[in-house]
C-alpha cells in the first residue's frame, strides 16, 4: 500500500464542483471513477485539499488516495491522466507518508481571480475571466486589498450557507491586484478561506472599483460580522484554486 | 436601404463551420436568425469574405448584409450582439457603399495558427491550440516557410474535396513563426487561400519540425502538385481566421 499526492488540474466550467453531490457530475467523481476503473472496480476514494464550487477552476488541487497497484510513483501521472476526460488533468504525482492528509496539513492556500476590464467583451477568455466594462479605479482597490489583509473574523464574507460551525477568523497573508492591460488577477494568500469567502470579498473590491463603495467600508463590514454588510459575490468563473501549501 | 460590413469574432468549438448546411449549427446561421429576429421575421441574408471549417475561430471573419432599418451604424454592434449567443460577438459594424462585397472584394487575408508545444498540456488552451509533445526545430521550420513563400500552385496543398474548378496558384506574401515560450503561432499572409492549405502546410513544416522531413522537400511537394506529396492536414481547433483586407 502507497498514499500517493496528486496536483490536479481542472477547468471547472462543465461539472458541479469539485466534491461529489448528488444532482450533477464533478471532478471528484472523474477521478474516482478513473481510479477505480485501474483498479480494477475496487472503489478508490480521494481526499481533496478543500472542495471548489461549481464553474470554479484549478490550477493547483491537491488530493491524496491509497494504492496496492504496484506502479512507480513517476508513472502514475500519465496512467491517470489519460483514464480522464480533457478538462481535468494531473499535473504532478508524489509518493508521500502514509499520515500525509491533503486536507488536514494544509497549511495555506492560494487564489486567483481574473478580471476583463473592458468595454470589448474577450471571446476566447469568457469562461476563464469575469467581465467588468465600467473602468474600475484600482488604485481604491488595493487600498480596501490592504485593510482586509492580517488576521479578521471574516463573517461577514462567508456564504450563510456554510455548514462551518467554529470560527470564523482566517488570516490573509496578501491581497495584491496585477495589471495587465485589461487583464486584472487579484491574488489572494491566506491560511484559510471560508465558503465564498474569496467571491464575496473579490465583489465587494469590484464595487470600491466602480465607485460604488469607498475603501474603508471593508473595515465597517469586517466589524459587522453580517454576510448583508458586504457586497455582491462575485460569479464562479473568474475563480482558480492556485496553490496548497503544506 | 444600407449595406453593412460587420467584423466578426467566434470560438468555432461548437459549431460545425461557417457556412449554413444540413448537418449541424453554423455561425451564419446564428447571426442570420439573430438579423431575422431584429426584422421581425424578413429573412436577412449575411455574405462572408469566406467559409471557415467546422472548430476553426475567427478574429477577424467580415461579412456583409443589407437592411431597410433605421438603425445608424454606430448602434447596430449592440443590438446585433445581444441577440447572439456568448461565442459569436459583433467585434465592429460601419456603414459601406451598396457595391462592396464581403468575398469578391476581399484583397487578401491573414490566418494564424497556434500550437503549444510542451511534454506538458496546456488545459485552459486545449480548444484553441494544438498540442505537441516532440520538440520542434523552429530553424529548420522555419527554412521550409521560406520556401513556400511567392506565387505557387498550391494542388499538394488543397484538399481533394474542394470544389474550385479553376486554377490552384495563389501567392503566400509571407509566412512567420513567431515563438513566446511553449507557444508557438504560424502566420500565413496571401492572397487567397484553397480549402484546408493553411492546414495542410501548418501539418507539414510540423512534420519538418519533428525531423520527419527535410524542409527542401516543400519544394518537391509543389512540384509534384499531388495532395499525396505532402504531410498531414493539422487539426482545426488551432486555426484562427485574423483579418481579411479590403
Amino acid at each position: 500500500m502507497q498514499r500517493l499526492k496528486c496536483r490536479v488540474e481542472y477547468d471547472g466550467t462543465a461539472y458541479a464542483g469539485y466534491q461529489v453531490q448528488p444532482n450533477g457530475v464533478t471532478i471528484q467523481e472523474k477521478i474516482e471513477k478513473a481510479l477505480t476503473q485501474m483498479h480494477k472496480g475496487l472503489k478508490v476514494k480521494v481526499t481533496a485539499s478543500g472542495r471548489t464550487d461549481a464553474g470554479v477552476h484549478a490550477i493547483g488541487q491537491v488530493l491524496h488516495f491509497d494504492t496496492s497497484l504496484n506502479i512507480p510513483a513517476s508513472n502514475w501521472k500519465r496512467a491517470l491522466s489519460s483514464m480522464l476526460p480533457s478538462d481535468i488533468r494531473i499535473a504532478e504525482v508524489e509518493q508521500v507518508s502514509e499520515d500525509f492528509h491533503a486536507r488536514y496539513d494544509a497549511k495555506g492556500k492560494e487564489y486567483r481571480y481574473y478580471v476583463w476590464n473592458s468595454h470589448e467583451a474577450n471571446l476566447f477568455r469568457r469562461l476563464y475571466m469575469y467581465h467588468i466594462r465600467k473602468p474600475l479605479d484600482i488604485e481604491s482597490m488595493r487600498t480596501a486589498c490592504r485593510l482586509v489583509e492580517g488576521e479578521h473574523d471574516f463573517t461577514s464574507f462567508c456564504s450563510p450557507r456554510t455548514d462551518l460551525k467554529g470560527s470564523k477568523v482566517r488570516t490573509i497573508e496578501r491581497v495584491t491586484i496585477e495589471q495587465h492591460e485589461a487583464e486584472l488577477v487579484f491574488i489572494f494568500k491566506g491560511n484559510g478561506f471560508l465558503y465564498n469567502m474569496v467571491r464575496i470579498l473579490v465583489g465587494t473590491i469590484l464595487e470600491v472599483g466602480m465607485g460604488d463603495r469607498t475603501p474603508d467600508e471593508l473595515t465597517t463590514m469586517l466589524a459587522a460580522r453580517d454576510r448583508k454588510s458586504a457586497g455582491k459575490t462575485a460569479p464562479p468563473h473568474g475563480l482558480f484554486l492556485w496553490d496548497v501549501d503544506y
